[in-house]
């Protein structure tokens, strides 16, 4: 399996409107592969405009927004490429759009970097963010999952949380601890992929 | 509790001869602490040079290598403290210590930071980095934890190695998976923290 990273991805519609989505993307030789799911705004945005910006932010809150409807991240305009980056990103790529293989669930967009700078220095790992990224990840598969392997992951990465989160990674998995909530409440709509 | 990150620390002692070990660094308003465990050569080398170097690297091999005696990682002179960082760090933080809290367990060095740098763009989050990092913590408790939640915390964390790590990730949890072999065959050294 090739490397992924997780980063934030914005695509611009026809009208320059830009979409914020957390999205993995796929390591494939010098390049990446953005793969958006079938139907997705990403997805639709790529079509018109093929370039997109990966945003690498220390704020993981971005990430538990996107999945618990907290779009609104401030953005600024991308250097080289039609679209926006993350006005707080730590650094970002830039992205065209090189090939497309189509596929029933998930299109390819192999794209290459065009332009990648830096506007932070970045303060190194903290064992919350990661836990928060898994707990977004988890969010979006409860409907798959058995209710006491959701428990355990959850018990797990608690302990992270309980000993090196800050205030951003505590709001962000509250956020997400809500959205657990409300699909053990009966809202079936939380478990949705958004 | 306050936000730790997970750093590589170098300290070098009165000959100027660096000392690597990977720490985590507790944040204390503008400042960061440093709390090396009794004994240590982090905690010799900070009574004698009061300043200390956090490097911030992507590749966790650093991590990996520290905890089961790979410590031989390129350095580069500091910028402005009397010391090293790693060559490869995508950024890295200059401490300076200001006061000392004596401890049985792990004196804590408050430190400010003096000057920091950036030296790459950083690549945003990668699950198995995390997961790299999470093991080697776990192979530091081997002998106080159970053998089925051992297996059981190996089993979840192999699970984002497998969907996304590349070629350094996988090199740095083979490492610790051998450690952890290394313990289960009879190696009780293998659980001590290095």
């Amino acid at each position: 399996m090739p490397r992924i990273v997780e980063t934030i991805v914005t695509t611009t519609d026809a009208k320059g409107m830009p979409h914020i989505a957390p999205l993995g993307l796929i390591e494939d030789g010098d390049g990446w592969i953005v793969a958006p799911f079938k139907p997705s705004r990403t997805l639709d945005n790529l079509k018109v405009n093929p370039c997109a910006v990966a945003s690498h932010t220390g704020d993981v809150r971005v990430f538990a927004g996107c999945v618990t409807g907290r779009r609104d991240w401030p953005t600024v305009p991308a250097d080289v490429v039609k679209g926006v980056r993350l006005a707080d990103a730590v650094s970002h790529w830039e992205l065209a759009v090189e090939r497309v293989a189509d596929d029933m669930q998930r299109p390819r967009f192999r794209c290459r970097i065009v332009h990648a700078a830096s506007h932070a220095v970045w303060s190194g790992y903290n064992r919350a963010e990661a836990a928060v990224l898994e707990l977004a990840v988890l969010t979006t598969r409860l409907s798959m999952l058995p209710p006491e392997k959701i428990d355990a992951e959850i018990g797990y990465l608690e302990i992270a949380i309980s000993k090196t989160a800050g205030p951003r990674e505590r709001e962000a998995w509250g956020w997400l601890m809500d959205r657990v909530a409300a699909y053990r409440g009966g809202d079936a709509g939380a478990a949705l992929k958004t």
